[in-house]
């Protein structure tokens, strides 16, 4: 057991040093022999854990998809509303967040498939979206998988003019005016004014997804 | 005469290799050596056109400026439509517009200010939004300057998608189905209605300004 939390410790150590080192000197440039320095570990333990450069990059990618979860919504519609400005308040606060979305928009990492997060992320908006339609959620015209793309794709480009800007002091604003802006034309009048855009929103479900798994784990402690 | 012409071609020359040398390296790891090697040119050449690697990614960066015109529309809005579809279409053909794009989404180019072209593209957005607004073509509640930064955000993302997807392939149809999300929260239906959003219009836009620049150019040598 104690190996075994060592074991984490240290994956996540590797990880949070090629997190830093990708980002200082972006995927194509950077070294195994550059992390290895900034970990402080030796070439046989991170080779333990991860294959190439390529694997380790995909495990900072795969970082942004550990969504700390959302709880379940009424409307699906806001589900997906509060996953977006949760993981926009995340690429505000959590630096391995950053490093997984700056990868994501690296166009110069040759040989890096990069299209993991994007798809995965708009797999996950397109299942919410699927769910909101069945519950009359939806506009009659509205198709998921094209909704999702769009909030997707603008969420990519709206995080980096605003880190491009302002050093995401804005994002929250940001993403409020996209969301203002994308989801009259795909939902209901009446889901619409129950919504909750606000700038705050991804702050608050942060805190309340936080407080979930505390009392989650305390619960299994008790257990 | 000749002279000139051969300054403005060597600066050509540079500014190719630039772009192509950002490509492939980054900004961060790109050399100044490299792109003298990629240009075939002297370092005396170079820094007669260009006062450091910095101004040569500045230079790069602005070629996505040098926007081919839209040719006036009697729609503002479908003006700002036609920009964005137009540059979209530049975007899968022009080689130069590419590296502009690359490096603007480049988030570990440190010490490059990349917020130009972001800012820039807002404010021609905006403009074109607010003579859209004095006449009429704008929803009451609509902020030119709100959509304008949603739209301009929205694209960067959605290209950034498209490339990292299927290297731009699918970017007409990306680019057409965000249109058909934002828009409809800022304009009035009435010119909705009248919009050209579809797939192929970026390529037909390119066809008609280069048209309209040859015939320009033939009036000049006719005059």
């Amino acid at each position: 057991m104690a190996e075994q939390v060592r074991a984490i410790r240290t994956r996540r150590t590797i990880l949070s040093a090629a997190a830093k080192i990708f980002e200082e000197h972006g995927y194509q440039a950077a070294t195994i022999s550059q992390i290895l320095k900034e970990a402080r570990t030796t070439k046989g333990a991170l080779y333990f854990h991860f294959m190439s450069k390529e694997d380790l990059a995909q495990a900072v990618l795969a970082e942004q998809d550990h969504r700390i979860m959302v709880p379940p919504r009424i409307s699906k519609v806001q589900e997906i509303v509060d996953a977006v400005m949760l993981h926009a308040h995340r690429l505000q606060t959590d630096p391995m967040v950053r490093a997984g979305v700056r990868l994501t928009m690296d166009q110069m990492a040759q040989g890096l498939d990069r299209s993991g997060p994007f798809l995965r992320w708009a797999e996950v908006g397109r299942q919410l979206l699927q769910e909101a339609q069945v519950r009359g959620e939806l506009l009659p015209h509205a198709v998921p998988a094209e909704t999702a793309d769009v909030i997707v794709g603008s969420f990519a480009g709206i995080q980096s003019m605003s880190q491009a800007v302002c050093e995401y002091r804005d994002l929250p604003g940001r993403v409020s005016a996209m969301m203002r802006h994308v989801l009259p034309s795909a939902v209901a009048p009446s889901i619409l004014a129950s919504l909750d855009l606000s700038e705050s929103r991804g702050a608050r479900v942060y805190a309340e997804a936080l407080e979930a798994a505390e009392a989650g784990e305390a619960a299994v402690t008790a257990g």
